[in-house]
């Protein structure tokens, strides 16, 4: 920096929007080759429904939202054509569109860490984490059923909560999640809407870990979080016994609910499997705001922790045969069902059945039914006709189930509610069927997340995708119809009609998304997607242009060796899908600027020389002539 | 660092692998719980190839070997399926594996990069690039044909080329490329075998680019590569006259040839469109290696440098019209395509009229046919039956022609070389067809690589995918049967056949990827997959333990706040797809361990309290549990 205050200087004014719209003719005549919009060919489908085939230029009646496991980011999927529609890059860095380099993802990515998290990072020599492990991505609701506003989604790897804004399909909050360790099970309040989302903290730590405490593992504790959905702030945590896994809510907005596998509060593998029974929580919601306002609760890093251990009036604990794993709300509302994991069984509890447990009856009390389905069930999804479907991961079957029979048969009755099984490759976790987690049930697909492909497809070497294969159940059928191989890995999904789900074709062009560059720029008096400046401020220089395919508005600009150079690009070109981008070649910057958008990011001139940056998204038949000329004068 | 010399201690000894072969009932229980290996169920395939559809556990006919433009990976697809087997990350970073992180993938990407370009990393905070443009990845050959050995690629955001080894489908070189500026098109030799990969440097630069020349736009130039495909060491180079765009080689192993869209060297838009003819260039391979044993080259950055530009006998400029884009070299090993992008034409050039060209003859004398195709001709594919396939990107089409016809045409004979077109939705760049870049190409399946999806998918928002589509080109058809969405932004790709690529299940114990690790085990005296032990020398602790689903060798290890520490594990499950992971929750530590493999992170644990680790890649009913703590110490 050369002193306090920097002059700041206009060093360089480029071509404004103006000089094109009425400029010289060579301009124009690279207007005229502009890539045609052209009409969609009526190419006709081969249409076979039932085996979910999508013939060219069919659409997909359902968006399928994936997360992606250890990538870190989250999938769109068409269903039931399977086929991948986009990458969200959330908690992973992506080449392609600058998510972890750009000012505007680093500032998403970096706003929500606690202070203590960036100095830690900043030691590493990292602003963000640049990995996670995204589980579980769902839709915000409104009256029970998906309302299209938001995805939301954990980091297990990094114990922190995103949301994606669906107009845009990107995301605009993370955050990190204190007191707790490792963000797994993650749903949003079905009712009256979200509202809150529910995280658990799956595993046990001191509550202060501050290494004082490491061997004191009897008082580890585990931390299930309330998110306020609109705000992304954290509402309250509640303390609990054992480990969290999954969560889900009621239809009714009363309570939440998560599985808990070791109840021992063990550390090793042994001890976690020596109970016979361990548990699921249940949160009390209206409870615990009535703690919260009365003030019993202590505060962790900003966070208000409540009490909610064995013996709380917070919680209750209903006891589950051996590592209870998924844990899915019926669409009925009446219904919940956790899935046994180690014990062959799904236990249905009644959620009427659990204001009597938390006024004193017997936790037992609230199942209602307890069928064995087979060998390791881990997640049911269901029609919405009354029946279910649960993933047995060591019998690698998908198995249907009827849950009337099931409650009739654990009330005494001869009936077998078993439907029908049918072989998935292999290994399933999670399931998913048509908003199947929504009172609007739909029963016509369902999803099998296969841990394991083995030989389903060809050989690609020692590392094999997954296999998200997906069946058809309409009128009572349980059909595998499709092999879909995915990179690693898909650990839960959900399947929307595609009528509430409604983005944008083009960003609005004062988007909060990039409200710093907007703030600067006005600062500057520039004016975005119009000026094309340079402007200096000390070392500090700041470059604004704007793209219109096949040109930058700038063809070159000259830096000096040891600048800080922000460069920022709007793209006027206000036609869906003509995205551009900017690369500049031999430093690391790369980024995408879709339709009316604007981007940025900063770096360092430290290389003498002359340094072309080029549209790295293919925009028109002269793309590769799409460039300009960086030059650093040495210092 | 406590002195010059720091003692090294075992400071833990862990289970060994015998141990547990051998230990107790416990642990014997728990592998009694190991997913069974599950028998492939014969569920029935409704197979219709002619639409390329491929039934659940049926095996595609050819692996697809996509790029992935500024997404910076390499994709294996199953063709005709369309379906994405798998995503190799070679110039970006990959949270899944660990890419850009571990230290084995560390070496790789920086063990070739120029001391002056990891000091301007370094000072940007990073170690490598981690971002990539991956244009072109092609496949090595012998006499001909794919030899299934390697696949090379291109990196244009940072001028580089990489190697990926086909036995485990992970890079194992990637090199930067000096003097050149945007590593563009790149094919291998294939003939007698690979041998040599050329690289197109694109851009014209400055030959030494410290910034002291850089207005002297007269003298930049562009820089034709080739490099040793065995060893990945630059064999030599070229300076020529223009830009360089694609390049391909000849069957006989006499030549090279690249496009060259802006034979101007201008320097803006305007500038590259002037001049109504540009060029390709020819580099003969015994002429110019005859010049490196003469000793005619100067030697910048260590590479001996050529000079071919225009007038020099290792070189003939051939004049093409207006900025040709792809170059295809035909199957029958006569004919050579080049495309005029700006030109409605594709110019064929016979390879044996080159060298009376290089005698003196002149150079549009090598042109035996320009047919007028369309608007837009950007690459041609091959039948194997001297017909051939050209994108139209302007008109969005794709036209089936047939060579004799066009040469007999230009010959003066009236005859229509156009067999027929077909649309494509929308824009497409690059094409590809089964075996069609070998002198094996079997006319089954084209590909076109569509920029531009549009309307063809469900709306992702303002950021669309591409979009891939299959065509059937069997008997005489030109059908679209699949359209394929694409996240950014595959340029290019090739259909390989399946009998010619072998990828192991498991890794050998002994592979290179890992050496330093064998040798840092070797020299700390431990067997990596059967010692788990903690060794401290200095402030550096280096972890080695095993995994085994569901299970790693080592609940817990302390270390001390400040620590370097390196975790180093070893997957002993010699089980295809048993794939296991280590995440060290809140450290952004996350990586891959393939059956067999080792792998390792490098660390500081700057966080004093209880970390756990786990394993993130789903391999057992107790995946949950496989997990262990690293206790920190405060300092």
């Amino acid at each position: 920096m050369a002193d306090d205050k920097p002059t700041k200087t206009v060093i360089k004014q480029g071509l404004t929007r103006r000089d094109v719209l009425t400029g010289p003719a060579a301009v124009g005549a690279v207007g005229a080759l502009a890539a045609a919009a052209v009409g969609m060919s009526a190419s006709p489908a081969m249409a076979a429904p039932d085996k979910g085939n999508v013939g060219p230029g069919e659409l997909d009646e359902y968006y399928g939202f994936w997360s992606s496991g250890q990538a870190g980011e989250v999938r769109i999927m068409g269903v039931p054509s399977m086929r991948e529609l986009m990458r969200i890059p959330v908690f992973n860095r992506d080449s392609a569109t600058g998510w972890g380099d750009t000012n505007e993802s680093l500032k998403i990515l970096t706003d929500g860490l606690m202070p203590e998290t960036k100095e830690f990072l900043a030691k590493r020599g990292k602003r963000d984490y640049e990995n996670g492990d995204l589980h579980h991505p769902h839709m915000s609701f409104t009256d029970g059923t998906y309302d299209g506003r938001y995805l939301f989604m954990n980091d297990k790897a990094n114990t922190r909560v995103a949301r994606i804004r669906c107009d845009v399909m990107k995301p605009d909050k993370i955050i990190q999640i204190p007191n707790a360790s490792a963000i797994h099970g993650l749903r949003p309040q079905k009712f009256p809407r979200t509202g809150y989302v529910f995280a658990n903290g799956e595993h046990r730590v001191p509550l202060v870990n501050d290494g004082t405490n490491m061997d004191d593992v009897e008082n580890y504790v585990a931390i299930f979080t309330a998110i306020d959905g609109d705000t992304m702030e954290i509402a309250w945590q509640v303390m609990v016994t054992g480990n969290l896994d999954n969560t889900d809510a009621d239809y009714q907005g009363r309570y939440a609910m998560s599985t808990s596998y070791n109840s021992e509060g063990a550390t090793n593998l042994v001890g976690m499997m020596e109970s016979e029974m361990d548990h699921v929580v249940v949160f009390d919601i209206a409870r615990i705001e009535a703690a919260v306002a009365a003030g019993n609760f202590e505060v962790h890093n900003g966070v208000k922790v409540l009490d909610g251990r064995k013996g709380s009036d917070l919680t209750v604990y209903i006891p589950i045969p051996n590592s209870p794993h998924g844990v899915n709300s019926a669409p009925d509302g009446k219904y919940v069902m956790i899935n046994g994991k180690l014990s062959p069984t799904v236990s249905i509890i009644e959620w009427d059945k659990i204001e009597a447990v938390f006024n004193g009856a017997e936790p037992r009390s609230a199942v209602v039914g307890e069928p064995e389905l087979g060998l390791g069930p881990l997640h049911t999804a269901f029609n919405g006709k009354g029946e279910a479907y649960t993933t047995l991961f060591l019998d690698s079957q998908m198995v249907h189930w009827d849950i009337d029979k099931a409650i009739r048969l654990y009330n005494g009755e001869d009936v077998d509610p078993i439907i029908q099984k049918t072989d998935v490759m292999y290994q399933p976790g999670h399931n998913s069927t048509s908003m199947g987690e929504t009172k609007e049930a739909d029963g016509k697909w369902l999803v099998s997340l296969n841990k394991f492909s083995k030989d389903r497809f060809l050989n690609v070497g020692p590392l094999k995708p997954e296999n998200d294969q997906l069946l058809n159940i309409q009128d009572g059928a349980l059909e595998v119809v499709h092999d879909g191989p995915t990179f690693a890995e898909p650990h839960d999904g959900i399947i929307v009609r595609r009528d509430i789900v409604n983005p944008l074709n083009v960003w609005p062009t004062d988007d909060p998304f990039w409200s710093e560059a907007t703030a600067q720029a006005k600062e500057d008096n520039v004016v975005l997607g119009d000026d094309s400046v340079v402007i200096r401020e000390g070392n500090k220089v700041r470059v604004y242009m704007w793209s219109a395919a096949p040109m930058f508005s700038m063809e070159e600009f000259t830096v000096k060796q040891g600048d800080e150079v922000t460069v920022y690009i709007s793209n006027i070109d206000d036609v869906d899908d003509l995205t551009h981008g900017f690369t500049l070649g031999d430093h690391g910057v790369c980024f995408e600027v879709a339709p009316m958008a604007t981007a940025s990011a900063t770096f360092t001139a430290d290389r003498p020389g002359v340094h072309w940056f080029y549209c790295q998204w293919f925009c028109h038949a002269l793309h590769m002539e799409m460039r300009g000329r960086m030059m650093v004068e040495p210092a």
